[in-house]
């Protein structure tokens, strides 16, 4: 509290990402969804071969080496992509630019009830009603609940986070046909993990009201880099870019244009890491159900895990902790019964397996 | 319009930044006051050996190398530090973070009538009211009229912009204490061109109401890299730090925090870069009133000057245009009967008076 914040700054909780341990020392880091493996190597070539004397000059607003890299992948236009300082602020931009204020309207917007953690976030700091719609048993999404209820926007990830269950294309397109009239955000931070690849961008020209979220983070092994796009009809990419415009008209450095160009550009290494991911979670899906652990078909870089009877997740992600492993563990309903487990290596998958027997052994 | 978007994107109009033309073709840019001057040595030697494995990971949430690099030449200390992604998104948060919404207040947020125009912008993107205080004849700010009005806030470019002209750091200090309940920000752009070098930040440890903004893209030929920062109480960074992470928690990426940090700590370019600036912004100030101009004494990295009656401001902009010279014209109400020159080498300085002379002579 202070008296110089306003009212707003007073009441808002902000998101907590996930702790970037600050030390060198050796700790194996599952908690906040990173890539184990390289980026590509023409990041690199870009790195070395950039002129400094670049950097004088302000860079392109919109990014269009790398909204026309995302088009090319996507089939899409480049009218059709919205370009941002990592995926949060593009969607942070959606909600500003489609979601209506609680001022101008008695509607809020459908999320899940378990879901990214920075939808309520965005909700209070942009002034938006929110509607939690509650996951099943299965921690699965019914999109019917989707399609029933009045709103004024729908946010999905899909994969839903910190779940890492996937929704089929099928369904999303059920919800876009039900809302006509709302934006419809469907988050696709994890949707690389899919181990059949398959996008809602592939919707985009049926859909005007469909914004897809992409991110580098993840997938392209890019965390660090802070780009993330959307890919939309014309028509929402304009309205983004007139949010963008009033708040920060610069959004991406050059350097980074030019690193996540050529990481869009290089499908090669993408595919290759993509498939070596899905390969270790699903022997890592394998190993923690061997365990006695409820595990959730995993589409996602991590998997969602509900420790057997012996240990409760709090206690296991502090043992792990004691032992250099950070996971995840989210003080909240429902999910406190659970751990957020990024997928790193096999080595480091076998290191946190092995850890968790002993754990279990002693408990 | 669309239906699509929300009232506000509706309804606002967005901040118009200078072009950047897209093409390789020779330009002499004299249009968003970049710095002419190289960035530090060891921004580059960052850069080279800059390791892509890094970018795997998620940058530090709160770029505490620059934190402390800026804490380093100001004498203050990191928690004094906020960091952003450019100064428009510090100013942004700072709006968010401080000025009270239209819907809790009645009072507004003073700013120059005549200053920098994403202030109104950032009014309407965050819902707060603003009174735009008239400037003086000569088109300075008496800083009497920011102490007597009741407010929710103060902002004032210093020097302000596109005046170019400055505020002593007495008169800051007088608005800061007839407004010891309300947050002042002191946008310092352009503060580094300041001929005897004074910044508000030495105030900071005796004013908790005071915000200071500065940014790397100007004085350290930065403007490619994005990034700003604010110096301010603790109380202040705080409530920052909470709308930041309300919003994006990772604004500032690897390689930017790095070469940022590297930038600052050069003191020694930087002092070089600005001195050779200055000596060029007297001589171009000495040549244009000789061509008749009329030219306020310019404190920042620009000129702002109003043409002898021979020539309108609007046609010498598309004259000059025409010729591959580009320098800023806002068709806004007092400023449109002037241009804002930013200041380039001797040589583009040259360039553009040998061109203004032919347009004036064929008047």
């Amino acid at each position: 509290m202070s008296k110089f914040w306003n009212k707003k700054t007073n009441e808002i909780e902000a998101y907590v990402a996930g702790e970037q341990p600050k030390t060198d020392c050796k700790l194996v880091k599952l908690n906040t969804n990173e890539n184990p493996y390289s980026p590509s190597k023409e990041c690199e070539k870009v790195l070395k071969e950039f002129d400094i004397q670049e950097l004088r000059l302000y860079p392109d607003t919109d990014s269009t080496i790398v909204r026309d890299a995302v088009a090319k992948i996507t089939g899409l236009e480049r009218g059709n992509v919205f370009v941002g300082n990592g995926s949060d602020e593009v969607l942070a931009i959606c909600w500003q630019a489609f979601f209506e204020k609680k001022y101008n309207t008695n509607l809020g917007v459908l999320v899940p009830e378990v879901s990214y953690s920075f939808y309520p976030v965005y909700a209070q700091n942009y002034d938006t009603r929110l509607i939690k719609i509650p996951l099943g048993e299965d921690l699965s999404i019914d999109p019917d609940d989707f399609c029933v209820r009045e709103n004024c926007g729908v946010a999905i990830a899909n994969p839903n986070a910190p779940t890492s269950i996937a929704m089929p294309i099928a369904d999303i397109e059920r919800i876009l046909q039900a809302n006509p009239d709302s934006v419809v955000i469907i988050d696709e931070a994890y949707a690389a993990f899919k181990t059949k690849y398959e996008s809602a961008a592939e919707l985009v020209n049926k859909y005007p009201n469909l914004v897809v979220v992409q991110t580098l983070s993840k997938s392209y092994g890019l965390a660090g880099l802070r780009v993330g796009y959307a890919v939309a009809s014309k028509e929402l990419i304009e309205g983004m870019i007139k949010i963008r415009d009033s708040f920060n008209s610069y959004p991406v450095d050059r350097i980074a244009q030019k690193v996540a160009a050529a990481a869009i550009l290089d499908v090669e290494n993408y595919e290759i890491n993509r498939l070596a991911l899905i390969g270790t979670r699903t022997n890592a899906m394998a190993e923690f159900r061997k365990m006695g652990f409820f595990v959730p078909e995993s589409s996602a870089n991590f998997i969602f895990v509900k420790p057997p009877v012996e240990i409760t997740a709090e206690s296991l992600y502090n043992k792990l902790r004691q032992k250099g492993i950070l996971v995840r563990y989210f003080n909240k309903p429902i999910v406190k019964e659970f751990l957020r487990i990024s997928i790193g290596t096999d080595e480091e998958m076998s290191i946190i397996v092995e850890a968790i027997k002993e754990e279990l052994k002693n408990a």
